[in-house]
């Protein structure tokens, strides 16, 4: 558990989305189930192995994604479910919502768009 | 109905992500539900204003997108119920799918992540 659970810091490292709220950064001293995904800039397939992974070891996984990565975590979902995992999971539920990110430039809130897609099976 | 279907089959024509399908432009002259918003690269705030005026109309709205568009389709939509409209509207429904386009530089068939939210009262 606590291996899976370095894996998926790292594999958030530097570029989710540029900003990225810290405390979803240090999952691993709560609790909680550990099966998300953070989707950024990297090429769409690591997401969606790392989705498999979780898939075939917890059998469920939220895929997140904020401002313009959100695209590309529709991707993830869609070849998890579609391509890869010969129909064994499907999107089970969608969230989008609206984030306050503190810009790094001008100091300023400002709102961006996220999503949630749970994948299960 | 074959109204309905002709116009999506046009409004679907080349690429949203980049050109409008100017199918909606015109809702006024066709008999069926006019209430989708393909989002492409207008500024957001366009397709919230296009979204608005539906709403008030129909009382429901399919924000529809494709590719790189999927997150602007996310931000119109938290525009549309959370910013604007008074807390009238919400989020009721969002599927997403992957569809084939033509590319059109080597006309080859590519799969390419599609998003429809619908948006009401």
């Amino acid at each position: 558990m606590s291996a899976k659970a370095s894996m998926k810091k790292q594999s958030r490292s530097k570029d989710e989305e540029r900003t990225e709220s810290p405390s979803e950064e240090t999952p691993a001293t709560t609790s909680g189930p550990q099966n998300h995904i953070y989707v950024g800039k990297k090429p769409v397939m690591s997401y969606a192995m790392s989705a498999l992974i979780q898939l075939s070891q917890v059998g469920e996984v939220n895929i997140k994604a904020r401002g313009m990565a959100i695209s590309r975590a529709v991707d993830v979902a869609e070849i998890v479910t579609k391509r890869l995992g010969n129909g064994t999971f499907f999107v089970k539920n969608i969230n989008i919502s609206t984030e306050q990110v503190k810009s790094t430039e001008t100091g300023e809130m400002r709102n961006v768009s996220s999503i949630e897609i749970s994948v299960g099976k």
